[in-house]
């Protein structure tokens, strides 16, 4: 109710401020009998980890500890069983420098969320951003990971980097998913890739940043996925994007291009072959899954800490100069992808479990 | 749960097939003691009816009968006083053909919910797309009408078509609201206006039809409305759009291509003179309000109904030719806008009672 | 949220007045392809009516309209079959008579919701207490009988009455239960039947009322129902049945009674035979079904409405002389059955949809 | 949704396994700017420890750690203020000893959740009861402390205990509550209060345990509150205690006695000199708070673990011998009472939280 609960089954609730003791999260409505590698999250909470240059300074904040909702005992894999109760974890903040922070207290940094969690509150974390902070959506990547291993490997989700400081990748239908690994800014068109590094890294020098698109896929999904009305499953998808830090936008197959074409090149007919060649919906149609991929793209803004001076408002309502400090990213989006995956995850799973309804017994 | 029900603590259920008995919703969660003009819903209702030389055959279907939630006693202008019980109303399907659908019952027509909705429930009501029909959007608007009375004069929102058939309207900055009512199309740039109208005909006469993009407004509210993390008020604002039939995209402030912006040019950082002159992030910042106009835009793919043949899969697996009869809009979005205002109005009216837990007694 | 709706996965949304337009309720969350029986329904609706020697002057009022969620065809039965929507109904309120509730506008009935509504409110309909009627509950029996066909002949549920106006009748484990509905009062004891109905006749005489206990079970549950911690199926089980009207106790098993017991008493342990011969717990062990019957005792305070003269606030504070006109039961719980086993229905329905996500795809 | 979660507005998810790492919890939707004294909720999980001649063990396992939602600074009295984030907060199991369980992997113990949770999960952990453990209930009071906190000092809400091993205590109306904290068993009738210590004891001996009445007052509450219908006041309340582990049943006012008197005699009508001196309803009518003391009774079965020889099931269906080890309570109802007032603390904030949706802004 308050905004820290995502899902209708499988309920993810997180909490921590980003500076405060812990971040974390309980997953409820987890089905029991699951074997769960807890290996593999681990694997997804480093790719959310900064790369490039700068190396990885807080790695060992990131370690995952487990609270409840697993069997005591581990498989002959190392794996463990769900409960079927919630899974419980926490990620310390460990590396914290409070004093970091002092500055910021009086003044409403923008882009942020300062000044709108002051006039909600009437007081907040200023630490970090607090639970405003993008550091929350570290829950979110461990319990994507759990859900990820529901689904199983019928079910891909998979993000790229599509478009970043302007420049655009070629289309997704052309990619080798396997370069994206080898892409320093996790998108699969390497040449695209080079370029936004060289433009991203200019715009770091300046002080400045950049944002960007992500495309996200779902392949393997049943037909009939989602539910009627207010909780389509592009809306309840949409929802979970939207409530990544940073996103601004998202679309559906053609999305805001696709508003432009006449509905007889839109409806996605088949061919006399009996095969549908087209995939403008994006997978879904009145609302629920139709049996071909899930495509999805997420517009995220330029990172709002930038090194360059910038004007701000303080506490006071004056208006002074800020200047940020520490390090920061000049472009999120290769971080973003374990978040965007693991939204994605979560309502694909939930939807799957909310689908066992509509059977008889 | 099961998809039918929106909202938080101003929840609305609706339910209803296009040609079963009613349609209609249960209001829940609305406070007591609101004085609601009837007439002003009816009006609101009026502007969802097909516009245009068609005139409006079912005009008579779409008068609201009001079941509960109301006092008996109106006031001296006629309003009737919320009891803060739930407010249920009904819209009859009088005017309904079954024979019209016979030829649909084994086809899936593309665009359509046929085969997702067969898929999921193994048996639907093909009369005029039953359950996923946009008839139930009739429910919608009689519920955005009534948050709309609650929001008040203070909160505005407004809705306009800003592009459709490809033909974009001058930026909406430079929009006078009141050429919508104008326009047949709702476009306030009236030259746009007039283009659009012409494509569109020119679709139509060719048995085709266009989508486009409605660009919403939201005026006066308060600072810091919205919830953290999952519920940030775009994120419901997203959900509740994306939930609209056809829409495949939403998009905040500058959204996408707010995604090609520097973190200095995007940022909405105040002037020395203590004003802030842009709005790139669409009046939300870290989910919730700052302040400015809350700015959105809602991407429709192209009316799926179209009179040209098409092939399609009949429920038996082949491919065949399918043409659909009937009258059927060649551009949905101007009968769009009171759905489009009534969503937002929801869940801004939701946002803001949600608000008043914050504060203490 | 606002209270008017009731259950998880099966969720019964109801609204109306006592005297309002209608009363009502939508269903959502039902299951496609159900075969329903709605002349079944109308048998529910039956027991719920006025019984005795005064007749059924109310009887067209309760005949139930369908709205929504029924495929329009009827198979070779006469049954509908749902279609997974949600499921709409709706009874008229034909019968009223506002005028005889002018007198009740400024007083606030002694063990009535009167003085309370109107505290919460601010305003509410006098008319037949508005909302707070025992009116509402038509909706809850209409939906109940939907959730009994939901569970089929597997599940049986039943409640009679144990005891009434301090007549009890012989332990539920003697009673032959097709007894049930030879008795006027509902108890399968026909020796204390005619106690009960004998004393109740007197109070009735008096201008008096009488409360009493009724007794439920409910058999052919699988094991494992009801979910942990706070949604023990005793406990959700409580939440419905202290929601109907003019309930004040709930107790499973040996309830109350059980806790003067010693542990080795209560425990319902197996034999060397490998059976087990009690059942103290009520079919409840830690919150889930245990495989004995479920049985549980709902305690109804006597009825409100007496013709007796009364004191009683008047909307200005002051005392005064009341006199309730009108006829009213001076005993509600033959009527009150259907709805107790509604209530049960819908949380046994809802808990074995819950169910479902607990065993692997 | 899986029964992890509780609450509206205020919504508790607890989460742990008696044995596991950690129990804890996550309360979210606590209003922002409440300064909290911590220690008083050290107090609070005191109440709840062993007592008696047995000593305190675990006393170190109980120390709560604050994870989020607090502000870093403390104020002069050492409070901390809310945030209006989620609060969630861990106690860990540092006491545990797993091999004291091994015996109990393949018995199901009777009156315990063993061979429920096996059916409902098809596996569980064995150690200490797992989920099902009384132990989860140590959340319920961390953060039932923090919504009496929430409430302020004019809300008051005790417990005592009324009833334990067959002996009745005076009526609560002439209990010195001061005498509470004197009685061992935490009973105010301290004669009362002797002859239960007796009795437990005498049942200790024999490897026995007992089960009791607890009751429980709420003053100083507003008039209406509560919601209508389905979540009347005393609904949500019964659903809260009936959660509690080992409760029966539960009554308000006369409950099940009050069954039996007359309509006359059971309306709370006023004198005639404007004064209501009788309290049948226990302070709820229609649903909703009255503005008379809430009143309820709460049946906790006897405690389950005995020493005593039992038979039970083994996992393989067979029917042995079992010894339960260790030391166990022979009567809880003491250490019940701050998790009985902690859900009553929650559920009287969630409601007057709910409550301010009903007034205009």
């Amino acid at each position: 109710m308050a905004g820290n609960t995502f899902g209708r089954i499988l309920q993810l609730t997180t909490y921590g401020e980003s500076h405060g003791p812990a971040i974390g999260g309980v997953l409820d409505g987890f089905p029991s009998g699951i074997a769960l590698d807890l290996g593999l999250i681990a694997l997804e909470m480093d790719r959310r980890r900064p790369r490039g240059q700068a190396g990885t300074p807080r790695r060992e904040d990131d370690s995952v500890e487990w609270l409840s909702g697993l069997h005591p005992d581990a498989d002959s894999q190392g794996r463990r069983l769900s409960l079927g109760t919630p899974i419980a974890f926490m990620v310390r903040n460990s590396n914290t420098k409070p004093t970091d922070y002092d500055a910021l207290t009086d003044v409403f940094r923008p882009g942020h969320a300062d000044a709108t969690y002051q006039a909600k509150y009437g007081l907040r974390d200023v630490r970090g951003g607090g639970r405003s902070s993008a550091r929350e959506t570290a829950a979110r990547v461990v319990a994507g990971a759990l859900a990820k291993q529901l689904l199983g490997p019928s079910v891909v989700i998979r993000a790229a980097v599509e478009r970043a400081a302007g420049i655009q990748a070629i289309p997704p239908s052309a990619w080798d998913w396997a370069n994206r690994d080898l892409s320093p800014v996790a998108c699969p068109d390497l040449i695209a890739s080079a370029a936004m590094e060289s433009e991203v890294s200019r715009l770091r020098e300046e002080g400045d940043s950049a944002g960007g698109i992500v495309y996200l896929e779902i392949l393997g999904l049943p037909l009939g996925l989602g539910e009627p009305v207010f909780d389509k499953l592009h809306a309840t998808l949409g929802q979970g994007m939207l409530s990544i830090n940073s996103v601004k936008g998202v679309e559906f197959g053609d999305g805001f291009a696709g508003a432009d074409l006449r509905g007889s090149e839109h409806n996605d007919a088949p061919s006399l072959d009996g095969t549908v060649q087209s995939n403008h919906e994006g997978g879904i149609t009145g609302g629920l899954s139709n049996g071909r991929p899930v495509t999805l793209r997420i517009a995220f803004k330029p990172v709002s800490s930038i090194a360059k001076d910038q004007l701000a408002y303080s506490s006071d309502g004056q208006v002074q100069k800020l200047q940020i400090n520490g390090r920061h990213d000049a472009l999120v989006l290769p971080r973003a992808l374990p978040i965007v995956e693991a939204m994605a995850a979560l309502v694909i799973a939930d939807a799957l479990l909310l689908q066992k309804i509509h059977f008889r017994q």
